[in-house]
């Protein structure tokens, strides 16, 4: 068993990675912080964990982990996950960074979308922790930055239409849905209940952060630079999102077209899950999954191209790629502890 | 009091229509007609009326139902209610028709959408029942033909701004998500809890009945035809409808010059409301009401116009509208049993 | 038209008042008060009421705003409500008290409850706001205490049969489950939606609140005194209570006999609602409604009767019964603004 | 890999079957049968189940099923599963049957309750696959019958309290409530999103087809007859039970006690998860999992014990519980593909 700890586990996303390092085959949690909950056993606070998990969450530090762990998942804000690289990179132990902070290649966006950088030497040395584009290089790297929950929904469908030339980079739109466990366990007002359940809405209508990453791997695939429209939008549900992706078929490229160029792309490819002339994704079919769902048809009146994408955000979405990052760079099999199928209903 | 009556009341837009005449300061209902539940209460088939409704439901036929009413409204199915309309204006009585049978002016286009059309000589006759555009006409109007619920979201964000030539006609997108109900109150598989619960997906990608619906307003809107790319999403709500609406500004318009258009066409609108900058319309505000939200704004990276429009599919998009409709034919206060506010949470 | 107010308007109870009270025929808001919101208006807060009630929220406290108004609903914590009494009843309104403070008429049993008491002159004088067994005392009553919302579904319930002696004192149990809203319009991390969504469970199982009230009432009807076990539940929905109640027949009282006397009792009760044999009260069909839904049966196993009672929390279990206690001490029809029907769905 | 098979796999509780034999280390599914969607692959009737189980529905009867698997689910109604099992145990396959068709001993009761028996010469062979209990019959039957989702919580819950004399016989209530799953993946009008969203009711209030087996196994456990007072209610959720069970304490037994007894029958049990003093119980964390949840409280007026038991009602409450007692019946661990952990949120 390889020994792996989570600094800031008290998230829906620290609970997430539990969930899944609790079953996995390879992998054994040695220590797990929390300064809110610190001393407290991880099953008090997540009781689906009990009997499974019973280590307290621990005040440890960042460089403190990274002795007993050979992998530190980073699952804090931006800017206090910077601030742990360096010491955990020191005590030897790779880093899967959660958070948005070596997401981006170009300091000035990183800068003008979060905050100031205070840890810019390591952006070069990170590697976009999408697997199924940048597998090679993450196996061999010390600091994985894991994508955006709505970056890996649009990405997956977009990526590979990009640099085959299939879709314009022109005029692309994704309009996408999620669950509100997007927004993180905290105790604010929009998030209580009675805002969100019944309820569906857009928001950060004008920037939500995730754009500017978006836009980075999109560019790099289209070879120029590209400008993405995205609407986020708020589920009454826990997890699961859904990306409705607007694309003009570059050439009179068809649904068919798409198709093949996935299924070539994505051959073997155990999370991608293309579906077949008249399957559409659904949210649920892929929930607590590592999954992502795709489909294309071609809209009758406009031509345009209509890509779905569907994703759990917080699995395939956060910590369910987390753990995938992990397994390919610590030499595990990929699928390691993320076969679970959705439940139905 | 004026008495009205109800064909076909066993669905969702009957039992609301039933809700608000129950309320209603000046009409009274007669009759109501459902095969299925002939001979029960509408109290025993839909609790929620008990003590306020208390009419069993008839096995009358339209022509029986429109001898003590003076206006009938058809909750019945495309088709059903063609075969209706004759025998109701023949009786005396007004109608407001809530299926699609009057709603498209071209014979042709009803056809290939619906279904061959066996009464195609009331189409032109028929009034297309949206107030807001076809006030004055409605109010002289023997038959009316209720909008579409997706429609009326669109219709009312669109029109206006085509009207003044604030946005292109072409590369219009209506990204829209609605409540369950929209589909109907009927026992079928793609309806039951384990299937809508905690779920989210597009559905009728290529091709939902209002397309042509939108498509005739908007173009006469524009003064030239207009293709409308339209996505429908299946919501695990009961009742609400979300458009987000992509337009590319003509001219440059700005969100300010898109407020202002509405402020001027919708000046003294008592269900239009115009959400000011920096507030989004959430379906839960408008659950229960006949109120339409409508917001703007610019989207920074595209120049596009992002316009969001919500409204409750059963109130505005259907029933609500049907008694505004008519009030109008009638004589009566148009605000008339329509004033109630969302409850929060 | 009667000018009322409502001091501590940013809660769910507020919102609630406020809804009923914009569309109530002859209650005018003329203030609304909240620290948190002060000035802003009313419907930025909460996007529901704009349109129908646009007033700021104001900081004044309750001897300013009793001074515009012929009547106060105080709708802020207990302790916070019993400090507002005296200089409100001074200024010469009356008062509608939401909070626990005047409900309990032992002042020892508040105590230990909640805490100590800065205002027990006035507990005598308080008048419990239940009409439908209090009505005379609320027409002349300065000061109403409105009562709990699990305590509502639960007298409505037992106090006729403890009265006519149709259910034994002894052994009474309430199995109630509640939507969250009863919780109230707090950033509390158990309130959340990724924590309600989609679960279910039981709390305060030791001691709620509600339980000295419901004995309170519940000894005074039965003559004797009554201890209760209550257990609450939370339910993932926002409003609503369901009360399961298990009570030995006296002198083998039989299902129909209880439906005499709550026939007898209830005659002319506007807002409760005895359902027939084989139907069951449904929290969704009093949603929004300040209806209480009443039914009974026996189990024919133990010979107990199941008594079930379903309301709305936030309406006739909180701003509904105040409104309605209003309308009493105002001189108004009891129901005046309290028709309302749930929709369906 | 042991073969096995589903008869009847279009409803809930078969899907559930296969959505855990797709991950079982050692089970392998050789075919599943539906007429309704003969032919269809599983994964286009559930696209949960896509790229992990891909083999078509078949037609073939019980029989043909047998031969070619070890042991055989029945996934069907009561009666169809009955006439299925003389033909699969001839066939030399194990049954595991999740119908209630061999849960009664007592023929009498089967048929006041179901139907009359057409099969009732294995009604003795049957073993009642609660594991906790039978585990060792269980290891050698050929036939068990799966226990009911509700019966399963209850009796976790008392069984023990009644063997040790720390619960009185006289007078239990289980007041349960489920999710919508448990009545089944059929088209019927009271099941649709519409009518269960955001709704809460009782149902079955005066006779519920799973009292009897509670009864017969509370019965057996007391030593003396046991008659239940049950009420089951539907929850707006999917999947998951929660049972609020009130006992009269024998002997001034304490909660304390309780633990302690459930701590000495169920240690080392891998599924009973005893939550200690102040937690409770909570459907969510027993999702998509085969764990009962227990916990104990007394009321502090009445003395009464107030015991809380939640399971998922298709795991654990259905096939779940299946394949543990089919992990026992082909000698395998009895937590083999059974220790998935609940999605948090």
């Amino acid at each position: 068993m390889i020994p792996v700890a989570i600094l800031g586990g008290s998230g829906y996303t620290g609970v997430e990675l539990m969930r899944l390092i609790a079953n996995h085959p390879q992998l054994k949690l040695t220590a797990v912080s929390s300064r809110q909950f610190e001393g407290q056993p991880v099953s008090r606070v997540f009781g689906a964990l009990e009997g499974a998990l019973d280590l307290p969450f621990s005040a440890a530090e960042a460089g403190a982990l990274a002795k007993n762990a050979r992998l530190l998942f980073l699952a804090v804000p931006h800017q206090t996950a910077m601030a742990a690289v360096p010491e955990v990179l020191a005590a030897g132990a790779k880093v899967v960074d959660l958070s948005a902070d070596f997401r981006l290649r170009d300091l000035p966006t990183y800068e003008k979308w979060y905050a100031p950088h205070t840890c810019p030497e390591f952006i070069k040395e990170a590697v976009y922790g999408l697997p199924e584009f940048y597998r090679g290089r993450i196996k061999d790297a010390r600091l994985v930055a894991n994508p955006g929950c709505y970056v890996t929904s649009v990405l997956t469908a977009l990526v590979p239409l990009l640099k085959a030339g299939l879709v314009e980079p022109d005029g692309l739109i994704a309009n996408s849905a999620s669950g509100v466990s997007g927004a993180g366990r905290s105790a604010k007002l929009n998030l209580i209940h009675g805002e969100v359940h019944d309820n569906y809405k857009a928001y950060a209508v004008t920037g939500h952060r995730h754009t500017p990453e978006m836009e980075q791997e999109l560019s790099l695939a289209a070879g120029q630079e590209v400008r993405l429209t995205f609407t986020p939008h708020l589920l009454p549900i826990d997890r699961g999102i859904l990306s409705t992706i607007y694309a003009r078929p570059a050439g009179g490229a068809s649904p068919e077209a798409v198709r093949e160029c996935w299924q070539a792309v994505y051959a073997g490819e155990p999370f991608i899950r293309l579906l077949g002339p008249g399957v559409l994704p659904a949210t649920k079919e892929v929930r607590g999954t590592n999954r992502v769902q795709l489909a294309v048809v071609a809209d009758p009146r406009s031509g345009l191209l209509k890509i779905f994408s569907a994703l759990d955000n917080l699995t395939k979405g956060a910590s369910g790629q987390a753990v995938q990052n992990a397994n390919l760079m610590l030499g595990l099999d990929e699928t390691a502890g993320l076969l679970d199928l959705a439940c139905t209903p």
